[in-house]
Formats: structure tokens, C-alpha cells, sequence
């Protein structure tokens, strides 16, 4: 084994809920630990709850509360990534070798103090590199940080990826190894596509849009905290030890496909505000309400054509469903609008890809199979990197099947099929 | 509703394991609070795992770990009272009332630091009167406390109770009520003896000799604090609003009992060295062996019978079975003695009370009855306020049945029995 010494290189693994989710899986991670420690000695190990586990605790929650939020939802939360980090401790002493289970304040994880959705401000190293110097592996809880009076705040569904990437960047990681259940980042969900195709590399730009519109690779925060500090991401099956997808820059020397993916997204629904009034600071008005009651928008279609006049549209994740028509009510009874629409069976489907913008056409051949396969177009929006259509959520399955077909095409096997 | 102001009087509640078993359990805690909240405007409520919690983490542990224990076994099992502590201020919050869930570290319980077994040095409660004096409900997770570099320490099986009393002692509260699934004290477990009696009132003395002895009335340790600081105990049920048993000095006005309660222990294991050489030393390597393993002796039995020459016999608790049995083969072989003998198929009845030493008789009694009943008595320890027989397991029941009627006599209803 490679003695571990202070300076020398350290790899974060970030484990997800389904590689977690039993004491077997554990038993699993800590045999594998045991192998990874041959070649890395400084390992900082970051865990997600069961899987499950912490579904478990909001509906306990919901039994004592109507709608459970704030600092002690986040104390309830916690609580699953303290039992992970302490049994994959166990499991690591129980094999011989030396491991310390860390919680966000043990190991100085200081966040902006937001309950339920804080963002990492800072994180002090100092014990993390002392454990590390001992010769220790340092398990370390997910998902979580504390604010400056040592309360625990959460960062939101998905946040042990953040977790992981900070910790990865705090510590100038050669890599932030992210361990899931799937075998890497695919041109779409294999789940959906069985034919979809797995990368060998993306770019973090490309890693950043999947998961923004969808894809379940990565949390886009993760990704965004690698790229500032060019630490490459490993998204690997945490089921077998053969590579999955990188995620790193500079891969101009590589042969690079103009769609990478083909993700989507049913869990969100669409909101139509009509008539609103020509006057100024009626949409600032609007924005302003949904940031305060903690609605995040996805995305804002505004359409330039004459009968669409006064009219606002808007995209948002499901779960803010009923925050959204309790404030459409207000809207209408303060004349903002004459109607709030809200709309749950949508659903989103997009492409990604860096030469979306410099290639011509690709877009267009989007809308196209979609037109073929007699699916309506509900609204569109596009980035630098991304063309994303809302169409009716019934249909999404089938868009999905013949937009990858269009842009990885596979020989119809129908002979076989017959 | 009274007004909190600072300084005024504060009560410390503690809710053991079956008092918050289940979310409608925790919300009948919080329809009390609100109910006390009218006389006692500064309440700080100690809460223990949910009932059975704490066995299932020790069973997720075992599942990883042969013999979990140490500072990973103590950062897994703190999320017992993590958990309830976050639901109870949901529940609180919910009903409208200010409160604040506290972790042993978020409220300074400061502890020696020894894992799984910490004892409380000292209470920084200056976060606790802040959120008093800001008028919230300060609700603090039993069992645990932190050590100087902020990793989590337990305090052992009942050490809910240890947390209350060290609060309760430390805010120089008014009374530190216990909440329980029985009524307060009784002259007998309830369970075993239905006729038993319960107490309005007994000495701090005589509730840690009863707990030293088997009964789950309140941690010992608890009761010491108490008992240092002259904080009274109110041990009470959780299920109904009637007084329970004060736990209190000075209480030479009362008409005392002679025997406060009859108590028994089966969790025991009794363990006999034969033929120890007689050598200055052996008696201190035995029982340091035994400190070194971190096995807790319950008695020590000397015998000055010329047969029992070179015998050492001590009762210990059931759990360190395995431990003793390990540390006797190496005895064996070193030959501290001829022979290990450790027996599991015993158990132990004891009677308590004040007035045991100054009344004499009463240990005489107790023999006269057991042996009446046919019972052969293996061992005896007396102090001051106890005499304790060590017996067969199998005749537990008879023997407290038969104690308990001579010490608190019933008429016997033998006609509406047959």
C-alpha cells in the first residue's frame, strides 16, 4: 500500500442513496475502498442517506406537521447521512483499516445559513488534512453544512453531489469520483432509451445543461464548483470497477458529437398568466412574488406574437405546485392577471450538446421528428447548448425514443421483432 | 399565558423512549407543552430515541460491524434523539408555539469524552437561556454530549435521564420531570406485582438505591444530580395529567416505610474463580482485566466460609457474558484459577429503603420468607439501604410476589379465586 503523506494527491468519492442503501452495499463500498486504497491513500469518502431513508423522515414529518420546513426539518434531515457515514466507519474499522466519520460540522462545512436550500460558502480543511495525515480514510456526511451559530442546513435534493465537488475543490483533488447506480452518462436515460449511448467524456459545459434539463448525471452546482477549479468528475457505477463517464476541459482533441443527449423531464408543470396589463413592473411584480415564497423558475417563455400580447408563461418544477395557484389566486384578485393557468401534464424534452450553436439545423431536425410523430409543440426554448420543447407529458415517452433514433440512429431490427 | 421573562423559573421535562414511540405520541408531548406552557413559560424538554429506534441501529451496525462500538458506534446512535427532537419542534411549531430543537453539542454539553460511556463535565447554557429569554420552547436531544474536538459521546442506556438531571441542575431549574409509561415509583414493578404501591414521595437515597437494583424508575446517575443541586424529580406518566412521585430531600416530616421497594434484576450473570492461589495481587489483575475490557462490576461476593478458601464470585451484567467468558480462558491458562465458572441462570431480588440499617429484622425477614417459599438463596450483599440475594433465575417471580406480601401485606382473596 502507498503510505499516505501529507501533500500527497487525494480522491474524493461521492457515494449515492441506491449504493448505500443496504448494510451489504456498505460491506460492498468499504471491499472496494479497501482495493482504491492500494493506489490512492488519501481518500475523502461523502455518502448520500439510504436510499429511502430520507422519504422516510418527510413522511414522519408530515405526520407532525402540515408543511414541515425550516431549521428542524433540516436537523430531521441530517440525520440520514449521520447513520451512513457512522455504519461505512464501522464497516471500514471492522476490515482493519483506520477511518473517521465526519458530519458537515466536524468537518468545517460553512454555508450562506439558507434552511433547506444553502449554498456552501466555505470549507476549513484543517481536520479533514489532519485525518488524512494520521493515515486515516475520511468518511464525510453529504447533503448538509452549518450555518455560524453551528445550526445544520441542508442543500437541497441532490446536494451530496455538492457535497462531494466542494470538498473535491477545497482539497485540489486529482478527481471527484461520483458513484452511482447507473454506468456513466448516457445520450439519454437508459431506462427510457435501451439503446442509448454511454460517453467516455464530456465537457462540465455539457455535464452542466444534462443535468439542468434533467438528465439525472450530476447536480449542474457540482459541476459548475469541478469546472472553476478544473478538478475532473468520474461518474462510475458503484456495481463494478470498469470506468464510467469523465466529466473535465480540454477535450478539443476529441472527436466530438453534436448532440450529446437527449434528456426530459415530467416533473414540472407550466404556468400561463393572460391579460396581463401593459404596465411597467407588473412582471418584475410576478418574478418577485415567486422568489419570495421559494419558487424557483425553470424557465420563462416569452413570445413575441400579437395575439400572445400580455400574456406571461413559465416553467416550474412540480413541487411547487400548490405555492404557485395560492399565489395565481392573489394575481387574479389583484388584477396582475385575468387568469392563472396552471398546467401539471407537461412535460419537457430537450437536446444538449457544445456545437448545438455552431451547427445549423439541428434544431430544426428536432422539431421536425417531433412534427412527424404528430407531437404539438407546446413552447420552446433554446441556449447556446440546448433546445428544449414542452409538449404534453403522455407523449414524452415516445418523443424521446424518436428524437435519440434521429440523432444516434440504430438499424430498425423490425424483421426480428415480426 | 405567563410571560418568560429572564430569570423566572424553568422546568426541565424528559420523555423516555415510549413517550415519543410514534408521531401521535409526539403530538400529544406537544398538546401538553402547550397546556404547561400556561403555568411554566421556560421549558427545556430532553427527549430519548423513539422506543425501538435505538435496537435498530444497533442491529444496522451489527449488520457491518462484529462488535460496533467506539466513536462511529456513538455518531450512528445519536440520531435516535436527532430525529425526535427535530419532529417534536416541528409538531410545536405547527400548534403555533416558539421552539427550537437543540443538539448536545448545539447546547454545550460538554463530556469526558470517553465513547459510548461519556459522563457530562459541564453545561455552557448560554445558548439555552437565549432562546428561553426569546420566548421559544428549547427542546435538547438526551443521551449525548461532545467531546473538545466536537465529535459526539453517549452517555449510556438510560442516559436521557442523565441529560435532564444535568440540565435541570445546571439551569438551576425548579423540577426536572421524568415522563414514563408508568404512573412514578412503586414498592414493586407493576408488571410483576400487581398490587403494588405507588409513592407520593421518596428520598433522592432511595431512588438511586432502587435503580442501582434493577428498577427502571430513573437513571442513578440522575437522581446523584439532582440530588447534588437539590433540583426535586417528578417521575410521572406521559399518558395522563395526574401527579406521579416526587423525588426529593428532606422529607423527615413523612412517615416513612421501612422498605421502600422490592426490586429485582434478571440480566445478570454470576461468576465464580475456583481455587485462586493465594497470592497478594491476583484479586487486583482479575478485577483490572475486567476494567480493561470495560466490563462493569455489579457486586462483588467474599465469602469468609473456610470451604469457599480462594474463591472470588461477582455478579455482572448479562450483556458482558461474552467478555467474561473470553477473559476466564485466559485466567485459566495463566492460572489465576483452576476454574472459570460463569452462570447465566441467575437472578437477583433486592428490598430498599431508608430505614433498612437502622430497623433490625428486616434482611431476616427477607431470608425467612424465601426460604418459607422454598427458595434457595446462593449469595447475599447488604449496604446500607439494600439487602440483595442472588437466586435462581427461575424462582424470580415467585420471590418478589412473596417478599412484596410480606412487606406490603394484602388480604389474601383466595375465596373469589376458585
Amino acid at each position: 500500500m502507498t503510505e499516505s503523506r501529507p501533500g500527497a494527491p487525494v480522491v474524493v468519492q461521492k457515494y449515492g442513496g441506491t449504493s448505500v442503501a443496504t448494510a451489504d452495499r456498505i460491506l460492498a463500498i468499504a471491499e472496494r475502498i479497501e482495493q482504491n486504497l492500494l493506489d490512492t491513500p488519501r481518500l475523502v469518502v461523502v455518502l448520500s442517506a439510504m436510499g429511502g431513508a430520507t422519504d422516510e423522515l418527510v413522511a414522519l414529518a408530515r405526520q407532525v406537521s402540515e408543511r414541515p420546513a425550516g431549521r428542524e426539518m433540516d436537523l430531521l434531515l441530517s440525520t440520514g447521512e449521520q447513520v451512513t457515514v457512522s455504519l461505512l466507519g464501522l464497516a471500514l474499522q471492522q476490515r482493519g483499516i483506520a477511518a473517521i466519520s465526519l458530519t458537515a460540522l466536524q468537518c468545517g462545512i460553512r454555508t450562506d445559513g439558507v434552511f433547506n436550500v444553502a449554498r456552501i460558502r466555505s470549507i476549513d480543511t484543517g481536520r479533514i488534512h489532519a485525518e488524512l495525515d494520521a493515515g486515516k480514510v475520511v468518511v464525510v456526511t453529504g447533503f448538509q453544512g452549518v450555518n455560524d451559530t453551528n445550526d445544520i442546513t441542508t442543500l437541497g435534493r441532490g446536494g451530496s453531489d455538492i457535497t462531494g465537488a466542494a470538498l473535491a475543490a477545497a482539497l485540489g483533488a486529482d478527481a471527484c469520483e461520483i458513484y452511482t447506480d447507473v454506468d456513466g452518462v448516457f445520450s439519454a436515460d437508459p431506462s427510457q432509451v435501451p439503446s442509448a449511448k454511454l460517453w467516455r467524456e464530456i465537457s462540465y459545459e455539457e455535464a452542466i445543461e444534462m443535468a439542468s434539463s434533467g438528465a439525472k448525471v450530476i447536480h449542474p452546482r457540482a459541476a459548475e464548483l469541478c469546472m472553476e477549479c478544473d478538478v475532473p468528475i468520474h461518474v462510475r457505477s458503484s456495481f463494478h470497477s470498469r470506468d464510467g463517464t469523465w466529466i473535465r476541459g480540454g477535450t478539443e482533441v476529441m472527436e466530438r458529437a453534436e448532440v450529446v443527449s437527449v434528456t426530459s423531464d415530467s416533473k414540472i408543470a407550466k404556468v400561463t398568466l393572460r391579460e396581463v396589463p401593459d404596465e411597467p413592473g407588473i412582471a418584475a411584480r410576478v418574478f418577485q412574488d415567486l422568489a419570495q415564497a421559494g419558487i424557483n423558475i425553470r424557465l420563462i417563455i416569452q413570445s413575441a406574437s400579437s395575439q400572445d400580447r400580455g400574456r406571461i408563461t413559465f416553467i416550474l418544477d412540480l413541487e411547487f405546485l400548490d405555492g404557485v395557484r395560492e399565489l395565481g389566486k392573489t394575481w387574479e384578485e389583484a388584477g396582475v392577471a385575468s387568469c392563472c393557468v396552471v398546467e401539471s401534464d407537461v412535460a419537457k424534452i430537450s437536446i444538449v450538446g457544445s456545437r448545438l450553436a455552431s451547427t445549423p439545423g439541428l434544431a430544426a431536425r428536432m422539431f421536425s421528428i417531433l412534427a412527424r410523430e404528430g407531437i404539438n409543440i407546446d413552447c420552446i426554448s433554446s441556449s447556446e447548448m440546448k433546445v428544449a420543447c414542452v409538449i404534453s407529458a403522455d407523449c414524452l415517452d415516445d418523443a424521446v425514443l424518436a428524437v435519440h433514433q434521429e440523432f444516434f440512429p440504430e438499424p430498425r431490427n423490425d424483421a426480428a421483432t415480426m
